[in-house]
């Protein structure tokens, strides 16, 4: 069991604090007002856009150190809608990784629309959450967690997998945008 | 009903065919003992290694001129496998179609394993060929005859989307490698 903290509100903040409770663990979020309460969790998931996290790690940097911190953005370019707005060869976790240099930050959670995540189903399949990062111990710990709150979770690889998974996630919302695929579905794994 | 030739009898090679011969066309099979047969179909798919690339168009880049020629690579580099062959900002179809100004280049069937493309199916779901290109009429033509042979084609998004399609094929195969999901199964599409 652990002790969970999730800043952001919103359809994604929701849907992972479902999981992470659906799993017998305690959850404490954190919306825009909650600027003065502290973090008391062991893991923090950062559920809010990509241009938000910046404000969050001047904010909290501090109260982030030693802890899990979970990157689930998709650093979508939303001008062009049409390429990412982090270097290339990069990702969005990397760049978090190099702000937080003494927490433990894993990427998970892009890939999944909020409504998989939710409902804990991709069509037929079980959702599953992909989870990158170097930090072999904290990965295997949010596998385990999330892998208890009724969908599943695969390693993926290190964080230069952060910069695939991105890419899945940005291919998904595209497809999505696009009505190629409903917000309900997109990308389901048969492991 | 189109009459397609398939450079490469690999395991993909073969699989693709299987795919449009169930639609009702015709295919040729190109070997590497076929370097003096000529090219007759109206949609080349290059079944081969990224690395290989290169020397089909010095032998036959006059031959793909006007043609709808299909990159189905994975441009992984197997010297780490930890990154792809090609600048991160770019693509091996972007690559290719700047090599065959005169060609219709398309990227597809990058993201799909041969087992899956053959069998029709991933686990529960039919599967999905992603096609990625920016000459809208190729892309239709490609779709249309890709449908009839038993399987589902989406139109990706333009020539920049073949960048997070090989983000999609690298990672799935890196899954596979590292026996996170099996060869028959993978990423599925949930439309």
């Amino acid at each position: 069991m652990a002790h969970v903290s999730i800043i952001g509100t919103g359809n994604m903040g929701e849907a992972i604090s479902s999981v992470f409770t659906k799993g017998g663990n305690t959850v404490e979020m954190f919306g825009k007002a909650d600027a003065d309460k502290p973090i008391t969790g062991d893991i923090v998931v950062l559920a809010i856009p990509y241009p938000a996290v910046d404000d969050v790690i001047a904010q909290r940097g501090d109260q982030l150190q030693g802890k899990i911190v979970v990157d689930i953005t998709n650093p979508v370019n939303f001008e062009t809608f049409d390429s990412l707005a982090v270097p290339a060869n990069s990702s969005a976790t990397a760049v978090i990784t190099g702000k937080l240099p003494g927490s433990r930050v894993l990427k998970a959670f892009n890939t999944t629309f909020a409504g998989t995540l939710a409902a804990g189903a991709v069509g037929p399949l079980t959702t599953t959450v992909l989870v990158a990062g170097d930090d072999a111990d904290a990965k295997a710990a949010l596998i385990d967690v999330i892998s208890r709150g009724g969908v599943k979770a695969i390693d993926s690889g290190g964080l230069k997998r952060a910069r695939e998974l991105e890419a899945l996630g940005f291919l998904q919302i595209s497809l999505a945008a696009g009505e190629k695929v409903p917000w309900t579905g997109g990308f389901g794994i048969v492991a």
